[in-house]
């Protein structure tokens, strides 16, 4: 019975454990009555193959085989790990319970809840020194953390066991040393809930509108560091203590309901000032600052992907920058007799290893800019690309002539070598300044987006495209230009 | 005067307006009394310049001119925009107002206040119409949020040219049509922010502790969505209206301080499942998870380069994945005469285009994966590089020979062309089963990274290298190696 888990209810949070178990190998055996719990577990199932097997840089083991069963006692038997995952009625937890102890006496009983006391969820039980709390987070396939919590009943090495074990399912698991209503993470979210709620309530705001009072600021700064630290770091140079002393008189003002706030006695201040200080050691504030920007604009880059929040902000300043810049300057305005600017851009602080060089990866990452600007230029836009045609790379070859570093300005510039029927062939030229970085050589090949074969571009593309190439016939062939890997320069 | 914004205050928050303000172009004149306020802004304007830049996708303008002033009168006269960021005291933000008009009658006065009402503000102004409060995040330079409040007796038009003028800065503007204290991000953090200074008081848990509740599970969340729509989707099939019956019971359970909470009314119910339905259309709550996953996904994933918060997690499961898979065995357990597997993993959402295609650059990341994985199993890990002695790639051929999309399992398979002295030649092929689907030749050289030139390798090094050559020198020369591109096949 190895690595098989129980889970009883399978909702969003119960399919979430079935989910996050059975990616990483486990054999689950679910019970919910719901006649729908099959079809919303497969649902669940299918979400989180789309999303947490390439989370890690490794791939997951086998899945594990997912089994509903028709009863508690045919779910829970002999298995070593019971999820408890139903609806958060005090009663109905402990009546599964009962349930379960009729036939398993031995397993791990973690509940799910949210907020109800470990010492409530074991009073009626048998067996009452195995009943943890472990506390997920929807989607629970995804989001690491896993609060882990004993009642005055639990054995401790229950709570230990359950360390390695969650572990091993790649979560964070926090041990909520005290026992306490809503434990920690679901407090702090409580509080800010109830105020949200009065504020829809009273109209001050919309949903919407208190949504992106979190999403595009603070939600930014929490996905990385909690409150502690990111006010640790808001302090300037005095740290949490500075902050105390500026906003401390602003908890007696009425800038949320939850108006009963501690005395920020001098004791007291010490204590949380130490407590940050502690938090953050090694690491010096200025050091942190350095780690915290570097995280939020890996944070808010990666949410350009959809065009979603902090990253359609960005998205649409670069739309203004490339304007001002010309960067997005149409065909007709530009001299084509020379390679044509198609990138001009600092490299960002995700691109580059800890020692701040550009990776690698990302030298191609800005030939690809480049070359997509290129093919905007020639008319092969996003609305050409909706209407069933693109071009495809077939093959790059790239020389890296000298590094470049975080914060550097770079500029790409584009000559075309070749560009008739279904080929382009192009040369990209990477600066900083006069310094030549690399030089990026890409055969496209336009394609039948329907067929995935190559086919004849618009006639409009081949134009402009031919244009180009016939202004900059009379360049020079670059050097490196045709050259294969390792041959004698 | 186009272009030019007087700050008053030069600290955490004026001196990141500052760094904003002066990265996207505009001159800055600043004044503060404090001596060290100069060294202070430079510092700031240094963090900034490492992080903003980078942001965009495209380069920002010229940096604008920062002058440091002696008097108020300096800095803001004939001044069009005043950002003010003093301390949190009405009576000093009312008197540095008063200083300010004494010269300047018509520029908007901005003041950074995190939850000063700005009726109170402008209360004592001979030209009050021009207040607005413009409440930034720190660090105001890279946080897109800016809250803008009117007061009484603003001039809504002055609100409708901050929403330009700040989008013009890449930041999000958020209105707030209703004047409250703490406006709306700061009620819900300091919501939040007290229930923790509770739990600090109380000693249930400590700061670090605290933070580990939020960066790990629900900061994750809120970096893209605010809590209502992150409920409406918690929820399930049944959305909002479904957690509110769930979780609406809790509301009366000590689940934080905030204990007076608004009754659950049917229409309150309705109301707030009908906005957090507005918000989300178009898009079903399903779409809506498949984009909420990416970006968790993408956020998760950018956290890995710092090895910090929920990227670390990461990080370490890999680790353990490695050893299970492995990925990570060392040379001398492995079967040296044949292509040596150097990654295998699952294709992440943050890794392809909206079509779910990988992304060019991407083959080259896998490959950089293999490639570091190969310098590993030689010895040249991270304890080697550390000592002063590295391979950098000189060169790279990337064939594309088929498509993959997000979810697939690839494996890269390594082959050494060449291993003597400086050189190390590689062939990289990516499977997804037996499917090739690009191939990778790389020219790498040993160098020294103190000098950057190049250098021979450690004895040891060298010897394992030389094994894996020797053992693979009996296997075929690859179809493709030594192309050019554009050659014909």
């Amino acid at each position: 019975m190895q690595n098989t888990v129980a889970i009883v209810g399978g909702g969003v949070i119960g399919g979430g454990w079935a989910a996050r178990f059975a990616l990483n190998g486990w054999d689950v055996r679910i019970f919910d009555p719901d006649p729908q719990a099959q079809r919303k577990t497969q649902e669940m199932l299918a979400a989180a193959r789309r999303a947490l097997p390439g989370l890690t840089d490794v791939a997951l083991p086998p899945e594990g085989a997912v089994q509903h069963c028709d009863t508690i006692a045919e779910a829970v038997t002999d298995c070593a790990l019971i999820v408890e995952a139903v609806p958060e009625r005090l009663e109905v937890k402990q009546a599964v319970y009962a349930e379960i102890e009729a036939v398993n006496t031995a397993g791990i009983i973690a509940s799910s809840t949210s907020g109800i006391m470990p010492s409530d969820l074991q009073a009626k039980m048998t067996h009452p020194s195995r009943l943890i709390v472990a506390h997920p987070f929807n989607p629970v396939y995804l989001l690491p953390l896993v609060e882990l919590v004993a009642g005055k009943q639990t054995d401790p090495a229950c709570i230990e066991t359950a360390k390695t074990l969650y572990a091993g399912l790649g979560m964070q698991p926090l041990h909520c040393r005290v026992e306490i209503e809503g434990f920690l993470s679901d407090r702090l979210q409580e509080a800010l809930w109830r105020e949200a709620l009065w504020l829809l309530k009273d109209g001050v705001a919309t949903a919407e509108e208190l949504d992106a009072a979190i999403a595009y600021g603070p939600g930014l700064r929490w996905a990385q560091m909690g409150t502690m630290q990111t006010f640790h770091l808001a302090g300037g140079e005095g740290g949490m203590r500075a902050m105390l002393a500026m906003f401390g008189p602003c908890l007696k003002w009425p800038w949320t309901k939850l108006m009963d706030v501690p005395d920020l006695t001098d004791d007291f201040v010490e204590m949380v000032g130490d407590q940050c200080d502690a938090q953050s050691h090694p690491r010096s504030p200025r050091d942190l600052e350095k780690l915290r920007d570097a995280n939020l604009v890996g944070i808010i880059r990666s949410l350009r992907a959809a065009n979603w929040g902090a990253g359609a902000t960005v998205r649409a300043h670069d739309r203004h920058l490339a304007d001002a810049a010309g960067i997005a300057a149409p065909l007709d305005t530009r001299d084509l007799s020379k390679p044509l600017l198609t990138v001009q851009r600092v490299v960002p602080l995700d691109w580059t290893d800890y020692n701040g060089h550009m990776n690698e990866a990302k030298y191609l990452q800005a030939f690809g800019d480049a070359t997509d600007r290129m093919m905007e230029l020639i008319g092969c836009d996003a609305d050409y690309i909706a209407s069933g045609g693109s071009y495809f790379t077939a093959e790059t070859h790239i020389r890296h002539i000298d590094e470049v570093h975080a914060g550097a300005m770079i500029q790409v510039h584009t000559q075309v070598l070749a560009g008739t029927g279904k080929k382009m062939h192009l040369w990209h030229e990477m600066y900083e300044g006069d310094r030549l970085l690399a030089t990026g050589e890409h055969f496209l090949l336009h394609v039948s987006l329907a067929t995935r074969r190559p086919s004849d571009p618009s006639a409009q593309i081949a134009a402009a495209l031919g244009a180009v190439t016939q202004a900059q016939a009379g360049l020079a062939r670059p050097d490196g230009a045709g050259r294969a890997v390792g041959a004698p320069r």
